[in-house]
């Protein structure tokens, strides 16, 4: 197995909204999508949006509701740029979880809660790099 | 907001055990790991491991029992990868969820659940590009 992840499947309980919430993010869909299921070229993987009830039977688990573990982050280039972000998914009909402040660990950080109950931590950090792909790089 | 995603955090209930199940998949860690966290740059992205309780705090989201609706995919080059990235996780301590076989959609795929519970799709998508470098692309 290399070290990489091809895809992250988002279950979602109202798509329509969860679609139109990334768009409002800034996102454009890509080519796979249909009535059922929104694809997104997110750098060099994958996010999909599904209805949760059919990604949990086709990935073999129970459906429970709420928070199962995951967090999802997006990290900017600079502090202003959480703070852009942040206010972005505000106006998009995300929760806003956690404001943003400096974070224990010498970095910036918020947390918004997307329309379908799932956190992005929207961070920046400043030991990590940020290539002009997109890439985020652990420091050396 | 860029369309990509800086980092997956896995929530886990026992960070030895989860390390050991990611390494003995042929992961290795980078910098920045200590006693408390794990960091693995995959491909773009960088994969984390910590404490379900603390990432729940840090994420502003009450911590759940069970799945909460992300399923992260490893997409291969051939049908034959699917087979064996399966083995090699039930080898170091996964669970098989849906053992490989044909989807519904036209490729290949069957289902581990690591040792904290998360499920991973393992699957051969005839429809989409794995590069060189390990990205996953959607078709044109």
């Amino acid at each position: 197995m290399e070290q990489r992840v091809s895809v992250i499947s988002l279950g979602v309980a109202d798509l329509d909204r969860a679609r139109a919430f990334y768009q409002a993010m800034g996102w454009t869909e890509g080519s796979g999508s249909t009535d059922d299921i929104a694809f997104f070229q997110a750098g060099g993987l994958v996010l999909g949006l599904w209805d949760r009830t059919k990604l949990a039977e086709d990935s073999a688990v129970t459906n429970s509701e709420g928070w199962g573990g995951v967090t999802l982050a997006y990290n900017t280039r600079s502090r202003d740029e959480v703070d852009e972000v942040m206010e972005q998914a505000r106006a998009a009909g995300a929760a806003v979880g956690r404001s943003p402040a400096e974070t224990f660990w010498g970095g910036y950080s918020g947390v918004f809660i997307d329309t379908e109950g799932n956190p992005w931590e929207v961070a920046h950090n400043p030991y990590w790099v940020i290539d002009d792909d997109g890439n985020t790089l652990l420091g050396v």
